[in-house]
């Protein structure tokens, strides 16, 4: 046993779950009209109803109680003032730094001022590609956390993109990514960014690379180096790898080696959300998840909405041992959130070692999946009805809309709470088996299909509800979920900001790509990989 | 205890996971060369790599065996015959003949023969909007299996859309994605199709109402009802519905009530395929499935490609406890293949009742979800490999490309193998620490390192190769997935064909639709439901 699992908190809530297992969520807003309120909190500008959760009163201050005996505050200490919570690798993973107005460190407020000033510059036509014309589209070329976040920023607030500046976003090492999105633009008029943390990312790389061959195939010799300067910027904590890849030196744009991969939206790694929504609109993004750093910051435990989330989490991983979380925005806007909390979540806590270097005995990260509402209902949900897992929901959506047809959005609002009242409450095969009736069928038939119409409820969720989904609330959903993870990190005792486990893949990989061009002795390959890499080099 | 779990072939399987659940799988290629050679099979342009799996003879021959009790080859015969294998809604699951060339049923050659001159009057201009304009861009309306499988489909065999006709895809009852899609065309040229088995369907009927608005407002009156007629096209099994919306007779495609939404796309459904991709490759399709229909219906269980699938996720499922199913295509234009794999799969097994109308005791269909490689490996991958679940794996491949830059899909393809190898193999702490003195650490921190940089391995993968991506090898592949789900139903002893999970949702959110616009007594409803409606009036 671990420290965690022997300690008084943890056993406390192994016997919660032993007593509390079959109570019905639906008896206890029966016997309580003010669960709601109880069990509901407003922290910068989001709403978070997490009544329809299988707790009560007891249950919750014991998973408080868990995280004060994992001293929680002081890690959150530790978090907002640079400290090396990143024990592995001996640094801060300080982004809470990066959208603190009121603190800005000087090389963080020149990055900002500089990536405003180029942005205006592109914006304004100043700059200009190799052949005078100006920029129509830009290309981010990332992977992993120089990808997923500022693709959802963007799509999620495509509302306020730029009309004139088209941002498109390449990751795959898959050339199909970038050949379909190279196919319809313009070498003369398309800048591409390159964002790589450490400038050796290979798919990165090669992206960058075959980009830069795009675009200079189009260019005449003389020229040819005055394009690169025109058309390619970088976006890395490495100047000198980027410089001599080519890009100018003027056209580099850093961040501080603290800034985690999956926490970098909020650093210069931003530059294509602000090209596509402007620089307020990007400040503004940032005032957002400040806020909810502040209420991360101060608020009591039990008052605190990414604690709540987090303990709530850990009950269903640990207690009622769900593998999955299920993120279903009602809001076509937040289609890519899921993908983007897949990474935040699991590549955090996806870890199986703890503080002192055990190896631990209890689940960590869930699996997070999901997807749009309504859609889903159409898709997945007949699993979250009827299907034999328990798993929590988090459902997110917003009073109003940006389109101008309310009766839609009237509909998508129903759908959700719709959608939690179902799970929460199901059907018994008595109201089936009545429903059946009235439809017309006899009793035999209405009692024969009446299980199978059966939904067992008592299914748990949390509705996040904000006003509108603008740059402000984003950034404050985002860093919700951020502090959610970092707090599941510090109650499971691991380290959420390496990622040691992706290492080995790479490794292999290397050494497999070359097996693919040349003659190689396979036999101390698995013979999976060799008769997969013989089939490769028949084709 | 239902039938299943009792039965001789489970008791068996119970005792085999016992006895091997420790077992090393690279321990099992060291021993046995010939490994990958007996554990892989090749059907309908599809070769399945099914060797790095935590099984061994016996449990193959066990789990075959509880195919085999579960009389799984006169099941198949019934579905391929017509029966009525969806036993609660009393109806065929007939999806296999409209795939059978040999074969075809009168009405379906007559549609596939519309659907053709549509196509061609399309295609060749002759089909125009009401100004006399050609169509340049064709929106699907449609939800679930009115929209996933075209969406997908068209998505995926993008290489070789239309370059004319633009295809759109348009689901959601959220308002953003008709407008999104609506605000960059123009209403001479814009052709929509209604895609709805009932012609009932809530979100679809709504978009569809808004799309006839946005093409009305632009239309003099006296020519309303012929800019309808030119721009209106439904697929439904209720044209009488269809007509009294105000689309043409002519306009009305249609199909059997005995094709279900999730397996539709062979069907009317694939109309937008059909527009995108030409008749040619939507016959090469369905020519793809039906290859594999070939297979699944005559091959051996033993060597049957689709049971073989399914009998390994009812292995991880059942005996291993997993929840999930993760779909990782190294091919990014598969991007949306997990998702279409989500509603197949969890919409088709997502239930617990059985044949018997009894509650059943054990797990069914997991969690299906997934993302393209290599971008997975930025993002989710660490926690496959270092996380604390167990999860099976499949990883889908093709030899060959759409692009002209072979260096990008080398290291694709030797990615998607070491990701598969590193799970299998994963690496010791004894290695870690090695490695870490290699790289110049000293002892101690070596030592308290390693184990962070520690890969359990011995985690289960399928590796799916195909020469190429193409509307044949597409069709095989989604008709292998039809059958495993089809399989693992008929072991579960539940019923695959209906969605009666769904209903209660529905149900609700029709009158929480009433609740949102009128004074309504509230006081019957849960406070979370009453709280949330609350916050909307009053927004």
């Amino acid at each position: 046993m671990t420290d965690l699992t022997n300690s008084p908190a943890w056993q406390q809530l192994i016997k919660d779950f032993e007593k509390t297992r079959t109570q019905q969520m639906y008896d206890q807003f029966s016997t309580d009209p003010t669960r709601t309120e109880k069990f509901s909190l407003r922290a910068a500008e989001l709403y978070l109803d997490y009544s329809k959760n299988r707790i009560n009163n007891e249950t919750l201050q014991h998973l408080v109680a868990l995280a004060e005996a994992a001293h929680l505050p002081e890690h959150i200490e530790n978090l907002f003032t640079g400290k090396a919570v990143n024990f592995t690798e001996q640094r801060a993973a300080w982004h809470t730094s990066l959208r603190d107005p009121t603190a800005l460190q000087p090389e963080i407020h020149s990055t900002l001022q500089r990536m405003h000033l180029f942005c205006s510059a592109l914006h304004s036509d100043h700059w200009r590609g190799y052949s005078g014309k100006p920029i129509t589209d830009v290309v981010n070329l990332g992977i992993g956390g120089s990808d997923l976040g500022p693709r959802m920023v963007v799509d999620t607030l495509s509302a306020l993109s730029n009309k004139k500046i088209k941002v498109h976003f390449v990751a795959n090492v898959d050339g199909s990514e970038l050949y379909n999105t190279l196919k319809n633009l313009n070498p003369e008029t398309t800048l591409f960014i390159v964002a790589s943390k450490t400038f050796t990312t290979v798919e990165t790389l090669l992206n960058a690379t075959t980009a830069r061959t795009w675009l200079l195939n189009k260019v005449v010799e003389r020229k040819k180096a005055d394009a690169i300067t025109h058309h390619f910027v970088a976006i890395t904590v490495h100047a000198d790898r980027a410089i001599k890849f080519g890009i100018s030196a003027d056209n580099i744009f850093s961040f501080s080696d603290w800034v985690g991969g999956r926490y970098s939206l909020w650093s210069a790694i931003g530059l294509p959300i602000m090209i596509a929504i402007g620089v307020d609109a990007f400040l503004q993004l940032l005032n957002g998840a400040h806020c909810m750093d502040q209420h991360f910051r101060n608020a009591p435990l039990a008052q605190n909405m990414p604690v709540i989330l987090a303990l709530l989490g850990i009950w269903y991983t640990n207690f009622y041992r769900c593998q999955t979380q299920a993120i279903i925005p009602y809001d076509q806007n937040l289609a890519l959130f899921p993908n983007y909390l897949q990474q935040l979540d699991m590549e955090s806590n996806g870890k199986s070692v703890n503080v002192n270097d055990e190896i631990i005995d209890y689940p960590t990260a869930p699996i997070i999946w999901g997807g749009v509402g309504t859609n889903g209902q159409h898709a997945f949900h007949q699993l979250l009805h009827q299907g034999q897992f328990l798993l929590p929901v988090d459902f997110i959506i917003a009073l109003d809309n940006h389109h101008p047809w309310p009766e839609h959005h009237d509909l998508l609002y129903a759908n959700c709470l719709a959608q939690s009242q179902a799970l929460l409450q199901g059907r018994t095969q008595k109201q089936a088996y009545y429903e059946l009736l009235a439809e017309g069928y006899d009793e035999t038939k209405a009692k024969k299909l009446a299980p199978h119409k059966m939904l067992p409820g008592n299914r748990p969720s949390n509705t996040l509800v904000m006003k509108k989904l603008t740059p402000t609330t984003l950034g404050a959903l985002i860093a919700l979920y951020e502090h959610k993870v970092f707090t599941q990190g510090i109650i499971w005792q691991i380290n959420s900001f390496d990622q040691y486990g992706v290492e080995v893949g790479k490794q292999l990989a290397t050494s497999l790509s070359k097996a693919l061009k040349e003659d190689m002795d396979m036999s101390a390959y698995d013979s999976s990989t060799q008769v997969l890499v013989n089939l490769f080099k028949k084709k």
